[in-house]
């Protein structure tokens, strides 16, 4: 299952345009009210769409990132354009590793080339990093369904307990710490799913059209509930996503990951997290030092989603005059991980763990 | 500062209307947009009020059924229809004891009367009961902000975090959760709040709307930052109140209470619960006994606020089909709790702490 077959009509999250030089993304903040498509024939219109979070999730950043960089390069292949493409792009989210390893990874790829023969081979190199992405994921699918499969406690389903959305709408296709859930559906594994809200910016209503278009069975839950669920025994595995995890183990993820983490380790629940090597950051040693996006107060004011008429539409919750606050992000210490789903296969969250799965890594 | 005291208007959450007899509540479906003051004539407006939370808090649902049943014995004063009146109001909302404690108490003193003197002596009873609801916060709040006081850290702010919303609106006056915040405020005693938003009823906008009327500085947050804050140390101490507290000491509380409190403990934070003796349910010993009130799915599927144009409106996040679970209270173990403060002090979250304050309760 990618993308493309994950839903009807063929919808993907990224992709060339017919055009073979522009890219098309599907507009999330459209879902799931809309299926809106848009063209993004510029840098900078690709730098607002990841700031406003039309594309999102750790890897689809670092995939519309590589191809942001292709369309620049269209239009200023020299050093100086390439480094100012670099920071704009860099400049839309600090906490997912990914952007900044797509750039660094195009960027390696062109540096050395004569500027008329840049574009051409970003954009393939950006095609190379959305393919990887599918099989790297669906690697990490294979892994987390062995999770599930220890797991498994007779009649009933596994029940799984995820925070954001952290499926194909996040990546180029599979998802990272849904793949799991969708490889055992596709292999007649019986699983369902508890979706958390994840105020502000509801990433959770993403997660549940997903899995109803995939036919998996799910329940939406405030992001308050969490504890209540793990308390009363109704979850087997908590399976969470990343944007960016130190080499250590420590796992930065959508804010309320750790509330989960939190609660899971109480009640004896083993909490995964799904990590592409993308999403890792070799050279952070500490949680603490992954940076925190402090995102606009207004996500926390006013809420977005359709009237009954079925516009789009927001209603304000708060006046524009209180004071908010909106990290988008916490950190998840390695301790209280039970391991991380790679696709090289799950490890320990920490430095070792990591090292046995990536030894090319070792000491970096 | 009581309820009349608090804001500009001398709004109060609830009270006789001018007519003497009909009762006036301040809709709080309506706030912080509009202020609704809805005339209530009858025990059926009470408790279609009582169950969409126009009156909510549960001191001050324990307030409204009181007042509800003096209703119902204006219409019908026989014991049939006394019993009848406290089915209805029972069956609008189950978690909070208070309001089964308040139509014990009324039945108690018109129970031995005959049937034309019952609604009189409901009346004075029912006023009787607001007035110790309002002294009994206070004393909650003089308690609580010795606990502030010792708290004190130097030059800043005593940095207090609290969820949904325990202020003078759950109440008859002063609050329960943030009666200490307001002691210590009109003490010039620097503190801040830390607002949990409170998905999905969003009763922290109640709260920030509170504090800003009285000139308490704050900031909201999603329930989803709490762990990051208290991780972050900008966290001195948790306040939160109560529905319904075992006689052991554990609490039932808004749905993510539970979350709190655990990552309280994880980072060495002080976590009270402000409890009101009303609010305990002596006969029950253990916590999971505590009824967990599921509530409408449409809750969590729909937002209300009001659009920019001003209005009340609502946006819809999840189609009707999605499957939704909306447990609106969990509970807390006294374990995780540092104390409760009550009307007679604070002590221990366990059986013996609190029958060493209300040594007439021992052994019920």
């Amino acid at each position: 299952m990618t993308g493309a077959d994950a839903v009807p009509g063929a919808l993907r999250t990224i992709g060339l345009a017919p055009d073979g030089w522009s890219v098309e993304i599907l507009d999330q903040t459209a879902l799931p009210h809309a299926r809106v498509v848009r063209r993004i024939a510029s840098v900078e219109a690709m730098a607002e769409a990841i700031a406003v979070m039309r594309v999102r999730g750790a890897p689809l950043i670092g995939a519309s990132a590589a191809y942001g960089l292709c369309l620049a390069l269209r239009e200023d292949a020299t050093d100086a354009g390439l480094e100012r493409a670099m920071a704009q792009l860099r400049a839309t989210r600090p906490t997912a590793v990914n952007l900044d390893a797509a750039l660094a990874r195009i960027a390696a790829v062109v540096r050395p080339l004569e500027p008329d023969a840049r574009a051409a081979c970003a954009y393939a190199e950006a095609a190379t990093l959305c393919t990887e992405d599918s099989s790297r994921n669906h690697a990490i699918g294979v892994h987390g369904y062995a999770v599930l499969r220890a797991l498994e406690g007779g009649e009933r389903p596994v029940r799984v307990l995820t925070h954001c959305n952290a499926g194909w709408l996040a990546t180029v296709a599979w998802g990272t710490a849904l793949a799991p859930v969708y490889v055992a559906h596709a292999d007649g594994f019986p699983v369902e799913v508890w979706v958390s809200e994840t105020r502000p910016r509801t990433q959770g209503v993403l997660t549940a059209w997903e899995l109803a278009q995939a036919g998996v069975p799910h329940t939406v839950v405030a992001d308050n509930a969490a504890g209540h669920l793990l308390q009363r025994g109704l979850v087997d595995v908590c399976l969470v996503g990343t944007d960016r995890t130190t080499g250590t183990g420590d796992v930065g993820n959508k804010i309320g990951t750790y509330l989960k983490a939190l609660a899971a380790r109480e009640h004896g629940v083993p909490f995964y997290a799904c990590v592409p090597s993308p999403s890792i950051d070799w050279a952070l040693r500490r949680g603490s030092d992954i940076p925190i996006e402090e995102r606009d107060a207004e996500e926390v004011r006013v809420v977005r989603g359709v009237t009954e008429a079925g516009d789009g539409d927001a209603v304000r919750l708060l006046p524009r005059e209180t004071r908010v606050a909106n990290p988008a992000f916490d950190v998840t210490p390695g301790r209280l991980v039970t391991g991380l789903i790679t696709e090289r296969g799950v490890c320990a969250a920490t430095a070792d763990g990591l090292a046995e799965l990536f030894p090319e890594r070792r000491g970096t």
